[in-house]
Parts: structure tokens; sequence; C-alpha cells
């Protein structure tokens, strides 16, 4: 046995061959197994092996941890709370009017189990989370602007193709240039979200689907795009193949404050990314390492990236990272 | 007494100015008292009592945290092992090449006297270092670019205003833009630290100085100036007074990195500041109420940055962070 960590999969869609990736890259990580709800014949992987998640649980002293890939709609409010009573976990949940509830839901079953339940892991809510916080910490009077796009937003699309009728669907967060700048000034504008993007949703419809019926149920989906300013476009499978294909995505958040009267200080955090699935892979992956390491120091219940030392995250010892990065 | 979190500083420059104002922002915080080396009569504060350094002890029980605003070349080597012996303390040391030694030095007392000493706290070291890490620890396989400027460094302007001879000075770090634009386009330059910046030095000198005799000895000066390209201008004090007044900074941290064959992904971190040591202060205080936290829960030695939760440099309570900010 290596004494590497110990990972496995639950899910294997983007943000799961992500991972597989992601933990390549690792060298301090091992990808013991994929579960899935498919019939594990029929799930490709890069070379990772593939079972049923109905036999996950005979692998439950053989995991560090369990990255939870499901979406946030409908998969990781019931898996969550299952697979925390027997792993520590990691997951990327991202509908962020619900993680109150969701935190509490999940705290309650790792508090019991004594496992580490490491939630909404990504960029956002992840990174761009944490730099919200540092920006209002380090300069309490001031405001923080999150910008996002132009971008495909993997939950957004997640949630449209779950409407019925939709047979393809993605959608594009673009921010408002107009916004950027005004903010970039170092003026602090009032600007509601809707000022800030817009959604811009591409779909191909089932045969006989009821395009006004779907648009309508997209247009008024609660937190996903009801508050926003939303376009649905329907075109071919032809066209969606071809000019739909990629998942580049990207944003900011910015803090401006002052420090005293007139001093201004701007502070900035930008992802500029190829590939959103990707990134937000990579992001889990390191917060794998910390809930591993946390869960060695006896630390229990859910946890968010707020939680985590940025030492946490490095395959690095602490001597080495002050002597290289501090 | 209220239950403020009660704060003193030592040593009451640029930095310590910078702190008092940053205290005025966090109403969570009281600044108890400004210690200092100079007649306490001579020190004008803004609205804080002034004591001499002598009498620092007598606060022993009467202060969380205090904040060591001294200088890193001369100061904080003696000071800040002398104070952790009776004090939480946070210093902003900042000389890169020699954080280990100092680190052990404050350690070995902190880990005796059972209290926190968080070196090395603003931005470069600081919120730049964070942003390294976090940048290895999501893409290893990347590089990672810190690029300062244009700014007055203060622990180059200090180091030059301590050399013989020189009555006043400051110091400007500029980036390449050429350097910046190869690294924004995601190629990975490979870039020295002279390909990166110049240093730019402007002296006024005392009476009778020598002026080679000062512009060798800066130019030869281990770390601080002897890797760097650096040019030494002398001035008259009325230039200095009238162009050299200001300490705005700035700066960026990108990490370049592939997630997976072909598939870039770009972090970056940039701060445009008015005044660095005002910048550096309201990093400080946010670390101080860290320092304060980590102790309540019984945590001491020396620690970094890179051993702080980003939840615990908040007044919030982590149902706040999560509910508003993840």
């Amino acid at each position: 046995m290596s004494n590497k960590i110990k990972v496995a999969i639950l899910g294997y869609g983007n943000l799961g061959k992500g991972v597989e990736l992601s933990i390549l890259k690792n060298p301090d990580m091992s990808l013991e197994a994929v579960f899935s709800r498919r019939d594990p014949k029929s799930v490709k992987t890069i070379n990772t092996p593939v079972y049923s998640v109905e036999n996950i649980l005979d692998y439950k002293d053989k995991i560090d941890v369990l990255i939870l890939c499901g979406g946030s709609k409908d998969d990781l409010p019931v898996q969550t709370p299952e697979f925390a009573q027997y792993f520590n976990t990691v997951d990327s949940y991202d509908n962020h009017a619900q993680i109150p509830e969701y935190f509490a839901s999940v705290d309650a079953v790792a508090q019991k189990s004594k496992k580490i339940a490491m939630i909404s892991v990504g960029w956002d809510p992840g990174m761009f989370s944490i730099n919200r916080l540092f920006g209002e910490a380090l300069l309490p009077d001031g405001e923080t602007y999150t910008f996002w796009g132009k971008g495909l937003s993997q939950g957004h699309s997640d949630a449209i193709r779950r409407v019925e009728g939709v047979k393809a669907g993605v959608q594009y967060t673009l921010p408002s240039t107009k916004a950027i700048e005004e903010v970039r000034s170092g003026v602090r504008p009032s600007l509601s979200t809707k000022d800030k993007h817009t959604r811009e949703c591409f779909i191909v419809l089932k045969d006989g689907a009821d395009a006004s019926k779907i648009e309508n149920e997209i247009k008024t989906m609660p937190n996903y795009f009801e508050p926003y300013d939303t376009s649905v476009n329907f075109i071919s499978q032809e066209e969606f193949d071809k000019n739909h294909n990629t998942m580049p995505h990207g944003g900011f958040v910015i803090r401006s404050g002052n420090s005293s009267n007139g001093i201004n200080q701007v502070i900035e955090y930008s992802l500029k990314l190829d590939s959103n699935p990707e990134f937000t892979a990579s992001v889990i992956v390191a917060y794998t390492r910390a809930v591993y390491k946390m869960a060695l120091k006896g630390e229990f219940g859910a946890k968010s990236v707020l939680d985590v030392a940025p030492a946490l995250l490095s395959m690095k010892s602490n001597e080495t990272l002050r002597k290289e990065l501090l």
C-alpha cells in the first residue's frame, strides 16, 4: 500500500472527469475508484476503475476522502448527508441562497459520524468567497463587487437541462462592461445583480416540447434565473454541437475601500479559465488534501473554504512554505 | 471595561500611524496605547495615549495583542523575541530571505511563553504569499510570477535611510511592462528577478557625505539591492519634499498553469494602493483579530498568514460569513 492520500469520486460527469485529471497532477494522491449510478461498464474514465455506487460502503475503510461530483439541485442535498455518515467528503454545492440550510443538514450528520464534510468548494462559492472575506476584513470601509464571465455556468446549465422538454442546453453569464469600469475607477457605485450581469441560455428542444413554457419555466426559476435579466435562445442540435462545446469561464472580485479619508485601496482577484469544470476540480482536489490533514488532526463536522488555513492546501511542509512562499 | 479586543502599538512611524487609522475602522477593537522609544510628549498620535516603551510591561495583562511597528532590519529581530515573552504579537517582518531564521527565533520564545507571535504580516510577505500558495496548490503544473510597483517600498527605503551619510531617501520598485504582458498571454516565460523589476532610489545627502561610497553601499546591499538592477539618484531636499512625499504601491501575483494538456488557467491577484503603509496596517489589524481568536482557543507559538483560516480575520460569525459571503 502506498502512503498517498486515497481518494474516490462519486459521479463521473464533467466535474468528475476534471477531478481525475487534476489528481494526475498531484503526486501525493491516489484515485482509488470512481463510483457511479450508471452501469460501471458504460463509464469510460482515463485509468480509474469504476464501480457501482451500490458497493460504495465496501470501500469505507479504504478511502481517505470521497469527492461528491453530483449536481447541486438534486444530487448533493441527498448524497452528502448520506455519505458523510461513512466518509470524509468534499463537494461543490453552489446554490448560494441555500448554503446555510445545506450546511446545517450536512453538519448534523458529520458531527455524529466524526467525519469532515467540506461543502461548496470551487471558485464561486470557493475562491471568490475567500476573496470577498479578505476584502471586507482588510478594508472594512469599502464595497465588494463580484463579476462573472463571460463564461458558461455549470450549475445553471445543469438546472436548465433538468427542465422537462430540454434536450441540450448551456447558460452563459456576461458581465456588464460599463459596471466593471465604474468599479475599477475607485468610485463605489450601487449596483444590483441585474446591473452587473445578464444570463444567456442556448437550448435544443426535445421533439414536441413547448418552447414558451420552457422559456417561462427557466426565467422564473428561483435563485438561479428569476433575479436576472435572462434571455433564452432555441437552436438546432447541429449549431449547439458546433458552437457550444467548450466550458470557458472567469470573473473577478473587486474590493474598493478607504483606509483613511481620501486614501483609496483596490484589491482585485480574477480568473481566466479555459475550462470551468477542470478549474473547479483543481480547487476541489487541493481542498481534498486539506480535508485529509484536518481529519488527521481529529477535526470533524461540516466545513467551508473559509475555515481552511492556506497551508493545509499544500503538498509542502510549513517550513518549506515559509522559506519559499512567505 | 469594554469587551473589545485591546490592542497596543510599539513604534509610531508611518506603519504605526496606519494601524491607528485602521483600528478606527474596526469597531470591535480598542487601541489602548502607543509605546515609543522617543519621549512620549514628542509623539503626536490622532487620539491614543503615548507611553515610554520602558513602561510597557505594566500593560502586560491589559493588552490582548501588541502590534510591533518597527523596521525589519534592526528593530524586529530584537523586539519580537523580547516582547513575545509577555504579549501576543503581530509584526510585518519583510526581509524574505531571513524569514526562516526569524521565525525560529520568535517561535522559541512564543512556545515557552504560550503566546501567539504572528510574523511577516502585510501584503508581501502577506497577502501575496497566500496567493502564491493558492496558485501552486490549485495549479501544481504551472508557474507563479510576482510583480511589484510602481511603488515605494517601505522596507527598502528604510534600509537606504540607515546608510551612513543619507539624510533622506526613498526607493521605488518598477515592474517590467514587457515581462507582465508575456506572463498574461498564458506563456510561461523564465524570468529572473532582474528581468521583472528595477529599483530606483532618490537620496538627499548629509553635508559632506561621499555620494559614490553611498551609491556603492546601496547597490551591494545583500537581499535588498544586490540582486537587482538598481539606480541611485541624488537630489536636493527641496525636490525630495516636493516629489517624493506619498507612498503609493501595488503589484500582482499571477499563476499560469495547466489543469490538463492544452487547458490553461490563469489566476491573478492585484493591488492598487494609494498608501502602502496604510494598507500594510489594514492587513495587520485584520490579522490582529485572528491572533486574538487563536489565543482564545489556546493556540500558541510563531505563526504566519499561511496558518490562518480566512474566517478568523472577520468581525462576523461563521454563520453570517457562510450566509453572506460563501
